[in-house]
């Protein structure tokens, strides 16, 4: 049996500020630091370690990943970075407040945007100062790879060949993989797990900073799925991302 | 014409307790970190980046990193962790105060051990639960990898693989390397870029916390090397670490 542990980035200065953040590059909050040394302090009661870690190029994940190696004293693991593992990006949404925009594109548009499957934004145009194509951390990417917008779907479709190729590999042959993402990288990797459809997976709400644990039998299956720590508190944590989702 | 820069991090929580560190995985001070944040802002005020930076498995030197990564806005720049850039295994010295190791074997034996180039300290036992055969972050090494000892001139021997392998070819391939390290692996680096013979090594003292540029041309020979920030200030810096050693 093979242990795969899953943890959504904390609170950021976007979240606090109701903004869409996508691939902006912001930091934790305070509060988003707390929720990452409590999520290792689970773990490390709980008797987990790691022999590798996944995360994005972004530093609110990064800066969870961190936090959650030094409450471990696993500042040694390898990480690898990729931008696969990203949020979604938000397209020509990026940076704006949620509820300016909402009073700009109607309540329902940006409700569409949030909530469907495979609706994008609006694109970035390529001259954007926004357009990933303008950062040295994506100088690797070809220009298809670039996105300009991307819905849940094609968030998906980009994060899934980083879990084939490279994760997956590592699971099986034994490795304990630790993966710090986003929520809607880490809803790709939970409708593969789970086998859900499109409509579940935008319904699925991650809670942030709670450990969330896979055991996988040798093909990979998912034989349970737990978050660590207590059940009502990842009941409640859930609930409040959902319904911060609704206000935005 | 290619940048390599180096870091040695700065003071230890064994440090100030002068107490032989070696392989002990012992963090940084407060002015530890003051020197890793000092150095990385020298480094970004001069207009430095990096593409990939690497560094020991040793936390006083992965923070020091993270620090610079951080004050840099670089913390997305993958980073590889090896053994072979670790600090010079101190064997059975190691976790002894320095005071009383001169008192037990005398100030002459203790000078051979501190400052000959081929000289190791009494070896660690296979049992002894310092040997670092029992700390999972060497799980990959074998039997003769595992050091019991060193002497500064093992300790370059396990440490220009690495440069010879994996960095060099990233320099000559054009990325802008960062490598944070610990003062004898480091000077391994030195040793061979420098040209500087078994005995000059051991008299050199790389000074904490002061990006150490290299301008190396197409081969990688240097061109010139210099640190950065007030010469004034790394010549006391210099001296601050010799003394240091010579009152151990």
């Amino acid at each position: 049996m093979h242990n795969l542990v899953l943890i959504r980035h904390g609170q950021s200065t976007w979240n606090l500020e109701n903004r869409f953040t996508g691939w902006t590059d912001v930091d934790l909050t305070e509060q988003g630091r707390e929720e990452a040394v409590s999520g290792a302090r689970l773990l490390r009661e709980e008797g987990f370690t790691f022999d590798i870690a996944h995360t994005s190029l972004l530093k609110r994940a990064i800066r969870t990943l961190w936090l959650v190696q030094d409450e471990m004293d696993l500042m040694w693991v390898p990480v690898f970075n990729t931008w696969r593992l990203n949020e979604r990006h938000y397209g020509a949404l990026q940076g704006l407040n949620k509820a300016e925009t909402a009073a700009k594109y109607g309540d329902e548009q940006v409700f569409i945007w949030r909530r469907s499957f495979d609706t994008p934004p609006p694109e970035l145009d390529t001259d954007d100062e926004r357009h990933p194509g303008k950062d040295p951390r994506y100088a690797a990417l070809t220009p298809a790879e670039l996105p300009r917008s991307e819905s849940l779907k094609t968030t998906i479709d980009r994060t899934m060949p980083y879990w084939f190729e490279t994760i997956a590999p590592q699971v099986r042959s034994g490795l304990r993989v630790l993966i710090v993402a986003h929520g809607n990288s880490l809803r790709g990797l939970v409708k593969y797990l789970d086998d859900m459809s499109d409509e579940a997976i935008t319904k699925l709400n991650i809670p942030t900073g709670l450990p969330l644990v896979y055991e996988l039998d040798d093909e990979l299956k998912p034989l349970r799925h737990y978050y660590l720590g207590d059940p009502e508190e990842a009941a409640r944590a859930a609930e409040a991302v959902a319904n911060q989702a609704k206000s935005g």
